[in-house]
C-alpha cells in the first residue's frame, strides 16, 4: 500500500499539509509526497499548501525538486505551494504585500510638537527633527501602535484622536509596499524619556520651528501633512476615527475608520469638532 | 586561506549575502558560511541577511543548522537572518504584515449599485449579493486596484472618487492582518460581462433592495458602510482622495490620501462637494 501524507481539504478544492506529522526520513518524505501528489491529481484537487517547520528544513529541497514553489515564510516555517490543474491559471492567493507604519503628530498647548532624531538614518537626514514613527506590531491596531510608538521613543503618554491622512508607497523594504498612517494624538504627559536603542534625542519643538527645517519646508509631502494637521487644529479638516465593530458577516471584530456621519451617536474616539484642549 | 561568502554591508551595521554567487557544493557552502559568521562576529557585525534562491534550496537546511532563521520568502527565494550580538535584542525589521483589499461601491444614476455573487464563498454566504472586492496587486495603487477589480469582475468601467472608510482586521490569511479600503467609484459604462473564474453572477441592483438583504441588514459593519456611502451621496460626508506627491525626503513617488483642505487647489480626483452625476 502506498503511504500518503496527512492532509485536509480546504474550501477552494485544494489540500493543506500542515497539522499532520511529517516523516523525519527525507527519502520516506520524498516518496510520500510523490504518492500524495498523484493521489490529489487523480482526485481533481487544485492548490496544495505544504507547511514545513524550520526543524525539518531538510525536507525543503525535496519539495522544491518535486515542483513546489515558495509562498511565504515566518520564523518557524516555510510555506510551499503546488498548483495541480495545468489548464487553469493558478488561483492561489498572494503572500502579504504590505508593511504598515504609523507616525504620531503630538502637539501640546504651547503649540510645540513632539519630535525625535533617529539613531539609524541615512546620512542626508542626520540632524533632522521628525515625528515619532514606527511599524505596527503583528495584530496591533493603528490607534494602539501610534500611542505605543510615541511612548517607546519619547516616554510621552498620549491619546489617539484621528488618522488624518495616509501615504501609500511601493518597493520599500524587500520590494514590499508600505502604508503609512499619520495620526493626531493628544499628549497626556510631557516628560521626555528617550529609547536609547532607536532614538538619539527627543524634545518638544515649537511648530513654527519644526516647519522651518529645510528638509520639511522643501518637501511637498511633509508640507501638505503639516497643513492638514494645522487645518485640523482649526476644525477645518476632518480625519478618520476608529470604531470597533464586529461583522456578523465573518464574525470578526475589527476597526472601521471613518468620519463622523450626521446623526452618528457612536461613542468614537473623536470627531471633527472635538477640541484638543 | 579561509574562503568567505560574497557579502556587502548594510546601513545598520549588518551584512547582506544576496548578489554574490553562492557555491553549488553544499559542504563548500557550509564551511564558507561558518567562516563568514566568525569573520562578521569578529568585525562586530549585527544582522545577517542571507537570500537563497529556490534553485539552491539544498543550502536551506545548512543555514538553518548554523542557526539561521526564516525571515520571509517569495516565489523565487527564501530570506534567512542571523542576529549576531548576543547582548543586544534583535533589531531586524519584521516581514510584511498585511494584505490590502479594496471594495468598490459603484452607484449609477438610477440608484442601482453594482453587485456580484462569488463562485467561492462560505456556504452561509451563498446567494448573497455583495460589492465587487479583491486584493490589490503587488505595487498597485488603491485607486487603480479598485477600478481594476470592478472591471475584472463585472466588465464595468469606472472612475475612482474616494476612499470613504477602511477596515482593519487581524489573523486573516496566514495569520496576517488585513486592511480593506471601501472605495466610491463612478460608473463610466453599464454593460455587465462577468469573470467566469471568480464570479457566478453580477448585476445592477436597486440600492434599497441591496440594503434589505438580511445578511447586510443584520451586520453593523455593512450597515455603517452603506450609511456612509449614502451620506456621501448627499454631500454630508467627506472621504479621502489620493494626491500624487514625490517626497524629496526619500525621493519616492507616492500617494497621499486626504480630504480637500480649504484653500487646496490641487487637481485631485475628487472633493467632498463633487457631484457624482
Amino acid at each position: 500500500m502506498e503511504l500518503l501524507l496527512d492532509a485536509c481539504d480546504d474550501e477552494y478544492g485544494g489540500v493543506v499539509v500542515d497539522h499532520g506529522k511529517l516523516p523525519s526520513n527525507p527519502s520516506a518524505f520524498a516518496s510520500m509526497l510523490r504518492n500524495s501528489l498523484s493521489d490529489w491529481r487523480r482526485k481533481g484537487k487544485k492548490g496544495v499548501w505544504l507547511k514545513l517547520p524550520v526543524e525539518q528544513s531538510e525536507l525543503v529541497p525535496i519539495a522544491v525538486k518535486q515542483g513546489f514553489e515558495y509562498h511565504h515564510a515566518e520564523k518557524g516555517y516555510v510555506m510551499l505551494t503546488y498548483w495541480i490543474p495545468e489548464e487553469e491559471p493558478c488561483m492561489l492567493p498572494a503572500n502579504a504585500s504590505h508593511q504598515v507604519g504609523v507616525g504620531g503628530f503630538v502637539l501640546n498647548q504651547h503649540k510645540e510638537v513632539l519630535v525625535v532624531q533617529e539613531k539609524y538614518c541615512t546620512s542626508s537626514n542626520t540632524g533632522l527633527w521628525k515625528l515619532p514613527t514606527g511599524f505596527i506590531n503583528e495584530s496591533e491596531e493603528i490607534f494602539t501602535g501610534a500611542v505605543r510608538e510615541v511612548k517607546e521613543e519619547t516616554g510621552v503618554d498620549s491619546e489617539f484622536l484621528e488618522v488624518i491622512a495616509f501615504r501609500h508607497a511601493h518597493n520599500v523594504a524587500f520590494e514590499k509596499s508600505d502604508l503609512f498612517f499619520i495620526c493626531m494624538l493628544k499628549p497626556l504627559s510631557d516628560k521626555i524619556i528617550i529609547d536609547n536603542l532607536e532614538i538619539k534625542a527627543a524634545k518638544w519643538m515649537p511648530l513654527v520651528e519644526f516647519v522651518e527645517q529645510p528638509k520639511i519646508k522643501g518637501d511637498k509631502m511633509f508640507k501638505r501633512v503639516i497643513e492638514i494637521c494645522e487645518a485640523r487644529l482649526r476644525h477645518r479638516y476632518c480625519g478618520l476615527s476608529p470604531h470597533r465593530l464586529v461583522s456578523t458577516f465573518d464574525g470578526r471584530p475589527s476597526s472601521l475608520y471613518y468620519n463622523v456621519v450626521d446623526g452618528d451617536d457612536d461613542s468614537s474616539h473623536s470627531n471633527c469638532t472635538a477640541d484638543f484642549y
